[in-house]
């Protein structure tokens, strides 16, 4: 028997709502994390520590430890935790979205923001409270299911938790994983001192910090540089911290191709997909999917398809850009005049070339997952030209169902650009002439080179099954990687 | 006989007009680099090669070699050279100040801006012709004033002469001074490849490359990290580089106090303190002078003043802060919106706290040089919060021409930091909460306090004469520091 995990993050794996009929219905979530994860929790038992993020979530959480079996074929248990609403929008979207994320995200116009007061110390509280309650919760579950537990803590929401669980419980073999960027020491120093010290000792409180990309876990080490007394060995990865050795490791997540198939055979998918086919007619078809998200370089993305309609005379009236876009985080001022000034470019470049029968660019806020495993299979070219991101599994997930051997013009600032960068068209994401040229490049390419490139998207996706991801944490933690029976 | 110095430079140590009378003018610019120069080249022999800025430049640069005598009490050559009005124009607006000095504050708006396109490119190639023909002008006057000629290159804006230089003459002695901060490795990976792999290499063409303050150092020696094939050691802050052994140097400009008691003691300063202690009456000072700069922080500034003045009852209708904002760049429009911002940012602060016989805030967006340096021997607390800066010499200037010991608020991202710091009250820039408490305690010091930093303050600034910082460049370059006859 696998010694067991548990496993620690924001966002659970089953989102809970009331139904129509008054009952509680559980939904499973997609993605390779929940996939890796709830196989190894399902063969060596252990437990899933959330939040409870919704009304349902907060009903379950006071039930204590509940099975996951009603929402996943995987059996395990899941542990969800309630906080005070006002608290919880202090550390949520008073820390994590508005500091941390614009952080890690180089997200700031310095001239103005950010601005640190009182209330950013209030969420700072909220957010080491939090923390804390998760390293509590772990430390109990650990002490239950006895020695030799693994634990698995999830993404920037729980930096501090690793430090406090290894105060409460020194021998806990503890991995620390970042499923987004890490902001590099020149842009940590923006942090007020106390903050700083705190979030860079909280994540080396694990055995193993992780990160999808080099360049985040290089980041990173260098930020460590900044703490008095650490010592950070570059090349072996390495920082030595208040007497023990953290180990930093890079390894990218992969994509659960099977779930996402499936995902895609789905009526709905198929009935979008005709839909679709009919919109686009006998046009070319670019495509962005995105969340809409201050990172994901929308804007400049347009700039570009207008600077390639204005040197391309011959591709006008022939391709259309769709832009689906996932509305996120609309309460947060800086996202909704983001989305609005990418409307209005997409306006722009439609006056500037669209006529009667043909519009060049639409842009579509909405979230219609179907619609977008529709547009995976259909698109011609495939735009991912974040500023930064984790990882971007867009540009993993369009290679694989898309049926047009369409190129990927992709950010080198990108975490999937280290695995995929040598079948993709890579862009400085800041260069608009660049990514135009990109554009050209994509659409005029020949065939065989196109069936080419697709071929080596999609064996680079296989290559990394989400259970290499799990594997490799465990086998850092000196444990053996046995928990997923497969990829 | 010392071996002669080379200067380049971009601006200068004479500004020439053409007078009333229409013949030409020459006017000495101030500061510690003109006088360290000036002082050194009058001593051994030698010239400054500068860019004419202005028509009456250009008639004197047609003349090739001039004197300096007329215009300065030292005698040293100048040689100016003229560019074509466009393409000057191109590489000083489109790429020095648009790009180099947005990349190494932090400046971008990552969502938006920079925007690079086929216009960065022709900024980029005006920006190589200007450095090529300083290049070649310090390669012939080099060869003219003989061997061992010290080449000492100032600034971002000649980024790339050092190794343009280097090329020419192999042996050459190089030191490049850079006078504002340097962006680390996760910044400059905004640049295009092909722009950021040449101005590093282009700096490493020095032997020994400069900065005002460590931090600086250090941002530039992990950005050099991101050239295949160099090695950075941090420890020792050497880059070995084709070949070669670059060391990086941290040495801090120095005042030329005296030059500044002089300036401080002419009759139009006189005036200006005269009226100024009109107009403040009984009320306390609180003081801030900058360039109407994006990184001097002028907004958060007032936002801490804002705060102060909701804190401390006590101190309403008794203290006015004075804000001398120096006209900057303002065909920018990043520069014209956020000086906007600034005034209406202090009349809200203004309707706020004011009332009909007391107005907090008076920010003053003039050119008047004699108004500063009255406004620096009043003030009761002197604000200097930027949110990056090379050096800042108003956090020095300040304090020697202070009659009251006015404490200084001091941002710990200013270069002038690690020269003041035990004598300053640091800020976070972007906690306008520590900076409010800052003014608080500036304020509420007693007088045994204030007389001890003041005291600390000018010991600092005297131990750091700008003879210094050439001794320092000279003795880097294996050559004796004996040019300068006096601090």
């Amino acid at each position: 028997m696998p010694a067991p995990i548990v496993v620690a993050s924001n966002r659970g794996p089953i989102a809970f709502a009331r139904g129509a009929g008054g009952g509680i219905t559980a939904k499973r979530g997609a993605g390779g994390l929940v996939t890796a994860l709830s196989g190894a929790l399902a063969a060596s038992g252990g437990l899933w520590i959330a939040s409870a993020m919704t009304e349902a979530d907060r009903e379950v959480a006071a039930r204590g430890r509940v099975g996951a079996e009603g929402a996943d074929a995987s059996a395990y248990e899941l542990r969800y935790l309630g906080f005070e609403p006002e608290s919880f929008d202090r550390y949520y979207n008073g820390w994590t979205n508005r500091v941390l994320w614009f952080l890690h995200h180089y997200l700031w116009n310095l001239p103005q923001t950010p601005v640190f007061d009182a209330e950013t110390g209030e969420a700072w509280d909220a957010f080491v409270a939090v923390n804390r309650t998760f390293a509590e919760a772990m430390a109990e579950e650990g002490d239950r299911l006895g020695p030799g537990v693994a634990f698995l803590i999830q993404d920037y929401h729980l930096s501090l938790a690793p430090a406090m669980l290894k105060e409460l419980r020194p021998g806990a073999r503890i991995a620390h994983f970042s499923h987004i960027p890490f902001a590099g020491p020149s842009y940590m120093r923006i942090l007020p001192e106390r903050f700083r010290t705190a979030l860079l000792d909280g994540l080396l409180g694990a055995d193993v910090v992780g990160f999808h990309a080099p360049e985040w876990a290089d980041r990173f080490l260098l930020s460590c540089r900044l703490l008095p007394g650490a010592r950070v060995d570059l090349r072996r990865r390495i920082v030595r911290w208040r007497g023990r050795e953290v180990r930093v490791r890079v390894n990218p997540m992969g994509l659960d191709v099977e779930a996402l198939r499936e995902e895609a055979s789905r009526p709905d998918v198929v009935r979008a997909t005709d839909e679709l086919r009919e919109w686009k007619g006998d046009t070319t078809l670019l495509l962005r999917v995105d969340r809409a998200e201050l990172s994901k370089n929308v804007l400049r993305g347009f700039l570009a398809f207008d600077r390639f309609l204005e040197a391309r005379a011959d591709w006008r009236g022939r391709v259309r850009f769709l832009a689906l876009l996932n509305p996120s985080r609309e309460d947060i001022p800086e996202y909704a005049a983001y989305v609005g000034e990418c409307i209005r470019t997409a306006e722009l470049v439609n006056e500037r070339w669209g006529t009667d029968s043909w519009q060049p660019v639409d842009a579509r806020v909405r979230d219609e997952y179907a619609q977008t495993l529709a547009a995976y299979g259909l698109y011609d070219a495939l735009v991912v030209n974040p500023t930064l991101d984790g990882m971007n599994l867009v540009a993993k997930e369009g290679p694989m169902l898309n049926t047009r051997d369409g190129p990927l013009i992709l950010s080198e600032t990108a975490g999937a650009f280290q695995e995929l960068q040598r079948w993709a068209l890579a862009v400085n994401p800041f260069d608009v002439d660049q990514t135009a040229s990109a554009i050209a490049s994509a659409l005029d390419m020949p065939a065989d080179e196109r069936a080419a490139r697709r071929r080596g998207l999609r064996a680079a996706v296989r290559r990394n099954p989400p259970s290499r991801w799990l594997d490799s944490q465990l086998s850092d933690l000196g444990l053996a990687g046995r928990h997923t029976p497969a990829g």
